[in-house]
């Protein structure tokens, strides 16, 4: 399975993936979704949003188990992040076949539509749009970064965006949705485990600094004339990681836009995008304030402005319980597994408000994610399929 | 003059000029180059470089007075840097006339092509290339952003790029070059002046510091275990600004590229550009050196490599000594006009080693430029053309 969908959306200078909603290399990922579905004799189909899915006995007759991840990728990602846990729930459903399991709840695979929002911003806009999370008309004004649009993307695709939207009656029948996912950090690998169940996400938000100064002339404006918005930047970035190691939470600057990022010109506007996540919201809202603060101190003394722009935010989700439970005892074999919350959004955190909802995640050694050198050992994939197919074993066939 | 040229090339979003070199917007610069020098009578040609002159007398008799700048613009450039000095040439002849001046000496108007190095990366390309200071083959293989070589650029505005290269029988002719052009500072307002002279263009350079850390997701990767280049920039950002201010020179980080640029992913790498100038090449030295020194510093705390490559340094330029003297006496009225350094460098300054050359300064109240909010008095611009005229009148009808 691997080896046909490792080649598609891969870049050959980074070594990284770029597979970006509604882009080619999704399409060539979603056929190879399609062909492994058609190859098991699962029924293939697509929902109004786009998601694929791929049942084993009839979804109608509700309390559905249902297993999957994504197959999207941000910008150069790795190879694990989505399609670890869309090839490990083949794998698993391939694994009870092995055991001679029969499953007496409808089992299903999905694969849902661009999970990481690379493309157009909103992050798990599938399930979102399924959850009732996102409003089709939103959805459909979306655009990349040339200006395309989400319906224009997906007509492009042959898809029709005026079916999106939301689809309680197929979420009505799922019983229990379990995701896969490599962990992207290293508390497994620290505690020494291959396998954990997720407790929690923490809340987490993106946040836009808008730093407006005055452009000049590098090469004459005296330093006390000048009203450089790239100093409030860098000073804004310096408070966040502070004010994030007080509190024990994350902060991070990754995206910067500056106007006119002229070698020779002093910046009329930077614009920097905070990613912020703590374990609890109080904690997120108060270092979130006490980055803005040092912003805004700093702004006064360059004569730069500062507006902050809340541009997204998730809640913590908290996953069930009596699921992450009966998880934990599935796949600890002799004592139960370790239970570790995680800073990064799934699509398992859209649909917990609707389902029964828990997460599998696989080692990862060096803890890195969203980058070519993302890596998991073939031992612990090995024994992330094992656990899932004890999970799928313990809910559909018990 | 200025009703035809004012609209070419300018954005109607911010205000600002967009004359990058060898583009529509250029093409209708140079036509309007022409039209002017033909209104008048003067001899039109462009030379193999695509510099474009304008005469009043035959060049070939030698010890020929040039006046002139450049019409292309930084993005989002303002209205003055560059046009003030092409326009009031022509206006300055105009006043020769009207003043019944008859020139001893020819007299010539120049559009030096690609002065500010928008498209290409090369400042004072045209110069460059006439002075030998840049290598016919360097230049052909300069890229834009699109990665559209010079070369390709010139054949598709009808030049021909093999015919690129030195030209000292065309700077042979010239006993003396003057170029006009708007402060790009404060000092003559808050001298009280409306026109002054150069005395020397400060050396400068550009440095490209490039920061490698590890990309990583934003959500889920420990501060600790972070290799973040976003931290090690900014920390070099505010180590530029303290190490100029203590040196009484100037540095500027205008310009920033990060790979991969997502908001939840901690960069890979970041590449910042430093411009720095300083009154002499000594404390240049010194300012980069501690910058840099900061960069490596902060970079050992973050895990981040940091590597820094010069990609262009200009000396110091002393203009000539007897013709700035000249020029303050011409200009002065009854008291000399002020005399002053600049940190902008100009085709002047490119000039200077092969042609006696100097430069006249026009008041800009506010000292903004490169920037739609440049500006210049209607009152200060005629002080410049009366100036301008004097000293060629001095210079050629003398």
């Amino acid at each position: 399975m691997w080896r046909d969908l490792a080649p598609i959306g891969r870049d050959a200078g980074t070594g990284g993936y770029r597979r970006y909603a509604w882009t080619g290399a999704d399409a060539d990922c979603r056929a190879w979704f399609r062909a492994q579905a058609e190859a098991r004799g699962l029924a293939y189909e697509v929902d109004r949003n786009g998601n694929q899915w791929a049942w084993r006995g009839d979804p109608a007759a509700g309390d559905a188990v249902v297993t999957g991840s994504h197959l999207d990728s941000v910008p150069d990602g790795g190879a694990f992040d989505g399609p670890l846990g869309v090839v490990s729930s083949f794998a698993a459903l391939d694994e009870l076949g092995a055991r001679g399991a029969t499953p007496r709840r409808p089992l299903g695979i999905v694969n849902f539509t661009d999970e990481e929002g690379a493309r157009f911003g909103v992050a798990c806009a599938g399930s979102r749009l399924t959850a009732g999370r996102l409003t089709p008309r939103r959805a459909r004004e979306l655009r990349d970064a040339d200006g395309v649009t989400l319906a224009d993307a997906m007509e492009r695709a042959g898809r029709d965006p005026e079916a999106i939207g939301p689809d309680p009656e197929r979420l009505a029948r799922i019983g229990a949705f379990v995701e896969l996912h490599i962990e992207q950090g290293r508390a497994l690998d620290l505690g020494g485990h291959r396998v954990g169940v997720a407790s929690a996400i923490w809340p987490h938000g993106r946040w836009r600094f808008d730093f407006d100064g005055e452009a000049n002339h590098a090469g004459t404006t005296r330093l006390q004339d000048r009203r450089d918005p790239m100093l409030t930047y860098a000073t804004t970035v310096l408070a966040a990681r502070k004010k994030a190691r007080l509190a024990g939470a994350l902060a991070t600057f990754g995206k910067v836009a500056v106007d006119p990022n002229g070698v020779n010109a002093i910046p009329s506007r930077v614009r920097g995008w905070l990613d912020s996540r703590a374990a609890d919201e109080d904690t997120l809202a108060a270092v979130v304030a006490a980055i803005e603060q040092a912003a805004r101190e700093r702004g006064a003394r360059d004569g730069v402005a500062v507006s902050v722009t809340r541009e997204s935010f998730t809640p913590v989700v908290e996953f069930s319980h009596e699921l992450r439970d009966r998880l934990a005892a599935l796949v600890g074999g002799g004592a139960p597994a370790p239970v570790l919350p995680t800073g990064a959004g799934h699509d398992a955190g859209i649909l917990s408000e609707a389902v029964p909802t828990a997460m599998l995640f696989v080692r990862n050694p060096t803890g890195v994610s969203h980058s070519p050198a993302e890596s998991a050992a073939e031992d612990d994939c090995a024994a992330g399929v094992g656990a899932l197919a004890d999970v799928l074993e313990g809910l559909a066939c018990g």
